[in-house]
This record gives structure tokens, sequence and C-alpha cells, in this order.
């Protein structure tokens, strides 16, 4: 039976599929090339189903591993067959023809956007938004394991969430409700521009953000 | 001759005033009560002058570290005693009533808008509001030099303070124009949150944001 469903096929895909995979999860890769999926499940291992997104994800847990857009048209797309299940949303709106600010508004955030989107019964959660793909694929980052940020209103899928990234060998932050993805959004865009800007020659889409003690 | 004046007497004050100290810098600390000021100064050592917010600013750098509203009364009673000095504003201007949100707009800063009070020729420059007192004594977090988040439209401004940064021992990170004070004042609030959720056991007011590699 699938736990996680991951919607998806490139870096990020990879990264939380890997660390899925790490803690036991029975992982499907969908993506809207078959051929696609089915390259990044064989990838990942004899286990991992794939399949199109023209079907219902299996999953309790679906990972919106995807741009911005492309996540909002999953979740209208696939409307009711979300009902019950726990949405991750991981992206960074970022204007990237400006690269100067997010493309949501001002009080606003992807993931209220998103859950918006989705029916009554579907509980949105932000999580993974700022974890690079390649710290994903490690899980740790500075010697330490990984810092995941989450923000939810549903408790209980806030804590779904929570217990996979713990079983995967991260820390599980949960921060409040999902309102505080516009604080995590906006954070992880300047994270964004150290990696672009050559003066932070050691930061190449590779670093991650982490409370330290 | 003062490097560095330090607006307030609390514990933001001390720790970065210690830190000035550790980087063989000239402190001055003005307060609105001499005697505090005095005993802050005569705490940290021999050479630390001290003063009320009545006298001018010695220093090229001024640090304004007292909380929001201070901040801005601060900036707007000196007036052109601040021009062509570099003013540090150090404020997160969270809602202590709902600490649910920040008390300044959405698509707004305190940075700004404690810019916007000043005359023309005072460069503003955030830095240190994700750096908690305890941290700033010590100078690091997690075995490691503190990451401190700079924000500035002048580039000489910011580069003062990148410089004391990283003369203090710590590591600075100019993320870019003043404006990016939002995403840095966004992001504290959380962590601010999270130091005051019971469900957070081991973050006390004494962790530190690190970018980790």
């Amino acid at each position: 039976m699938t736990d996680i469903t991951i919607i998806g096929n490139g870096n990020m895909a990879r990264g939380i599929a890997s660390r899925a995979i790490a803690a036991g999860k029975k992982v499907e890769i969908l993506g809207q090339d078959a051929a696609k999926a089915q390259a990044l499940a064989n990838e990942l291992g004899a286990d991992v189903s794939f399949g199109t997104t023209a079907g219902a994800p299996q999953g309790s847990i679906v990972v919106l591993a995807v741009p911005f857009d492309a996540a909002k048209a999953v979740v209208s797309a696939y409307g009711d067959q979300l009902a019950g299940k726990t949405v991750v949303d991981i992206t960074n709106p970022v204007n990237f023809e400006t690269f100067d600010s997010l493309v949501v508004e001002p009080g606003s955030s992807a993931a209220e956007e998103i859950a918006a989107l989705a029916p009554a019964g579907v509980n949105v959660v932000k999580a993974f938004n700022t974890t690079f793909a390649s710290t994903l694929v490690a899980g740790e980052s500075g010697g330490k394991p990984l810092d995941v940020f989450i923000a939810g209103d549903n408790a209980e899928a806030t804590q779904a969430v929570s217990s996979f990234v713990s079983a995967a060998g991260m820390r599980p932050l949960v921060v409040g409700p999902l309102k505080r993805s516009r604080e995590l959004e906006g954070f992880q865009f300047v994270v964004m521009t150290m990696q672009a800007n050559p003066a932070f020659a050691d930061f190449n889409w590779d670093t991650g953000l982490a409370i330290t003690k």
C-alpha cells in the first residue's frame, strides 16, 4: 500500500522520495510524463511505483514536488480525489523574472493560495520549502539532521508530516498555522537570492536553514 | 574616539556591545537613564563611555538597541545629528498582544519605517534582528560563529556593518537592499514564536538562525 505519493519527477521529487524510502515508506511517483516518472522510480528502487497524474494518488500524504503554477494546476485537476489526504506544498513562489519579490501578494502565500483551490477536507501542509534537493538526498546539512519547517491548520495533518520527517532522520519544526507559510516562503526567497549571488561563493543551492543551539 | 554608539542598556545592548569590544572597538552606551547607561558601561569595561540620549551620538555606527517604538522615537529626536552615520536597526516589530503578526503592514518593515523617519544622508542598515542577546554575548551558536543577516541600501554602510561583524568573530551575510528586512523580520517573528511555544522545549530565547553547509 502506498504511503506517500510524490507528484513530480525533478530534483525535489528525488530528494523527498529518497528521504521517504529511508524512512521505510512505500512511495509512488506520479508525473505528467509516464516515462520520466518511471525513470525516477526505477532509479529510486524496485519498490517504488509510478504512474501519471491522470491517475488518482494512492498515498495518504501527497507531496506536490512541482513549481507553484503546476502545484495549483494539480490540486485543481485532482479536486475531490484529494479528499481526506494531507497535501504537502513545498513551493517557493519566487518571481524569477525580477528575482526581487514573490509572485504572491504580501500578506499571502503559495500555500494559502493552493489551499484555497482545494475542496473541503483536503489538508494542505507547508513543508520542505527551505530544504534544497541536494540536502534532502543527504538528509543532513553541516553534519546535522536537516531542519524541516512545517506549517498547517490541521493538527493531524501536520503531525503526519512531522512523523514522516522524524522517521526520515530529519528534525521537524511545526511552526504554526498555514499562514506562517508567508514567513517561510519569504525567508527562503532571501536564501535563494544568496545562492544566486556571486558574493556568496560558498552557497551553491546546497545549503541548509537551521535553528542552531 | 568612539567607533560605535549603542543606544539602550538592555540585553541586546549588552550583547552587541560585548561583540564590539571583542572586535576592539571603542564603544559608547547612551540611555534615557544615565545611571542605567553607566551601570552597563561599567559592567562592560573601563574603556566604555556612557551618557544619555540627550547628547549626540559620537560613533560612526549607531546601533538602536531598543524596541521598535523607541527606535523610531530616537531617530526622530536625533534627526540631523545622525547625518552621515550608519544607523543599525535591530528590531523585530512583533505584535506582542496577539503574538500572531507583526505591527508593520505586509509589504513593509520596521527598518523601512525607521529609514523613512531619518533625514537624507542617514544610512539605515538592518542587522542583528535574528541574533538573540545570549548568543551575542557568546558570539556563537551551536559551536559556530553567529550568522548576522544584514540588509541596506547604501553599500558603504552595509560594508561598515559587515566589517564590524567580521571583526567581532561572526559571519556577516549581506542579503540585499533594506526592503529585505521584510523577510528577515518575518522569519524572526516565527523563530520567536517557537521560543515561546512549550512544544519546543529546547528553544529558550537562546537559539541561532544559520545558513548551514
